[in-house]
């Protein structure tokens, strides 16, 4: 194995197998729970900024050991692996949301440094608590009802109006643990599925979807990058354009929502908040805790990355510049193509497309799975869009 | 010890022990001989690209080894080791110039893929070499003799005209191996320190520097970035400006001659021109056959960076855009200040300074040696600089 061996916490209980380099004692040190493609590009951040990064992994070959991070092999559903992983670092934060929130909190009673903390992760972890938490804040949110079993499902429908969004509590992501359903007989069908406690929405029929990333460092500095519209794919997002198509009245709507939210929850690190536009109105869909997919084309179109950012935020350093480097910017993502071949195969066609950045996640190619993404600059976003989905297109 | 040993290429020769992950036999597989902060940047460019980076270093703690690459441990003046190397990878180029030329032709007969070859790699490896094949192929170069004693020096300043500058044929870097000599005493001298083979050249009273990166992949494409003026400190660059104070003709002219050395010599990769302006006269300085120092401000402010460029390169793939992001660009080095202490303590207050790129390579701090750079965008070259001084000023 490419591995050394943690003696310092290696216990029957906690796993000291680490694959990749020892770590520098002189550098700060981020340990990210979860290796993933988030995990991988913060890596990719952290390089220039001489930052140490382990990662906590089932995978030893997780993405995020291809970018210079090492990788701690545990489960990051278990509190002791979650712990080695604490006493190895200067701080904790997350590549994903497949953690208890209990054990989050545990890490921070045990006088772990974690970012974001329990208190503000769990408005991503648990769909459950953010709702009731952020209607309590006064921050705009959909009408939601809690329900525990197919009856309760159906009655929510009924009292919210058909169609309704039903969404499981915990563990979803890329539209998975999400269903629109019509009425009764699918809302049962999606109570079994996602259940059994689930989030019952009104459907927001909105004009349009967008999203903020915004940072808070430990210390309360707080950062918000121009808003940018996204357009969903079967539940995933597939396309980001930067700046938002909104009134400027819109986008200072939305930084001062998501700065708000960033305030009120004591956020450390970056938060994505994923907005419905309504007329001039919006509101807020859901919040991720971590770096987020809406927000890659921070890496070239942005100052500071998002990835950069979240670094700096939870190692209290100075927030970076988020203001954009050109007029507009797109990110098309590279999903695995039905016919199960790998879009990495097909790079060197992808490059011959002038000013697509091409991100390959390192990752096995599977039918509908994020396997990387494309941006591109323009001088307006449809020159942008127009770049990035034609090499998009040529990896798919 | 974090390693693996690759039995296909191990024997008592042959240094067979890898400290990093394990390679992926699907992915393109790039060898680079020499670990330090120009393959640390080239690997950090790989990982989006999906290609494995495998370096060639006697330090397995090498600055590479922090952003991905796998380190093989070994001496890149050993022909064996070389040959381990090229057995492991797909293609071998360069971080340094430290390697016997006559090695870098054996790996070629021997039937191994390398990146530039010897034919091109020895402008930059041999300086006595550089200048007969420039001046040969009618590229406009200083008046030089090669001596190879003290009294050959003299004898040559004398024919030159005092002052003239001495260069080690071989090995020098950043300033090492060159010495501006006035007259035959301080001639001497140099050539004791620097011979016993050294190049005598003319003295060129210079208007000013500048430096033009070229790249030109295996079947021919060339491309070249926007030339930039370059400021010496000590013989080693220290600040570099983007796009440089010339005419436009001057411009037009230095690409044009960066683009004739390219296709001249069969360049594969990059390749860095520095160029004296005399007038409206150009006069080749050096050459380097690698990704360089006055290139580095390509990694924000150009849409492919030299590193991503010279990987196209050497892997054949279509080369990238190289027009500039933003209307200026400025780099200032970050070298290792005479009290010992290291700029990475002083990262945060860097960071304070918007729009400043901090990159560190993660080596230990020593007076006088590189240890990282700071790249700004601006509207203009002297906005550029002056964010980027006041980064840099924060490290030193």
């Amino acid at each position: 194995v490419i591995a050394f061996t943690d003696r310092a916490t290696a216990t029957a209980d906690q796993p000291g197998v680490v694959e990749g380099r020892r770590p520098s004692p002189r550098r700060p040190h981020v340990g990210i729970v979860g290796g993933g493609q988030l995990a991988r590009m913060t890596a990719q951040a952290a390089v220039p900024l001489g930052i140490e990064v382990t990662v906590l992994d089932p995978d030893p070959a997780a993405p995020a050991s291809g970018a210079g991070a090492r990788v701690r092999v545990g489960d990051p559903a278990r509190l002791e692996h979650l712990v080695a992983l604490a006493r190895s670092v200067d701080v904790v934060t997350f590549d994903h949301e497949l953690v208890p929130i209990d054990h989050v909190r545990a890490l921070e009673e045990q006088g772990f440094v974690v970012a974001p903390g329990a208190g503000v992760a769990e408005l991503a972890f648990d769909k459950s608590v953010a709702r009731r938490r952020l209607a309590e804040a006064g921050f705009p949110v959909p009408r939601a009802v809690v329900a525990t079993s197919p009856a309760e499902v159906v009655a929510a429908g009924a009292r919210l109006g058909w169609p309704v969004v039903v969404k499981a509590v915990r563990g979803g992501y890329d539209g998975r643990g999400v269903a629109m359903v019509a009425g009764p007989t699918e809302a049962r069908t999606a109570a079994e599925l996602l259940g059994p406690e689930v989030v019952v929405e009104e459907h927001v029929d909105f004009d349009g979807e967008l999203a903020v990333m915004v940072a808070r460092s430990r210390s309360g500095q707080i950062v918000c990058y121009p808003p940018v519209t996204t357009v969903q794919a079967d539940g995933m997002c597939a396309e980001v354009v930067a700046p938002a198509a909104v009134s400027p009245r819109t986008e200072a709507d939305a930084r001062e929502l998501a700065a708000g939210l960033a305030d009120a929850f004591g956020l450390v690190g970056v938060m994505a908040v994923e907005l419905f536009a309504v007329g001039e109105r919006l509101v807020v869909n859901e919040v991720a805790t971590r770096p987020h997919n809406t927000a890659h084309l921070t890496i070239e179109a942005a100052e500071t990355s998002q990835f950069a950012q979240h670094l700096r935020a939870v190692l209290d350093w100075p927030l970076g510049a988020t203001a954009l480097r050109a007029p507009a910017a797109a990110m098309c993502n590279v999903v695995g193509p039905a016919d199960g071949s790998d879009p990495a195969d097909r790079l060197a066609r992808a490059l011959e497309v002038p000013g697509a950045h091409v991100h390959l996640y390192g990752k096995a190619a599977r039918p509908g799975r994020k396997l990387g993404h494309v941006t591109a600059l323009g001088a307006t976003p449809e020159a942008a869009l127009a770049t990035a989905r034609a090499a998009a297109a040529r990896l798919s």
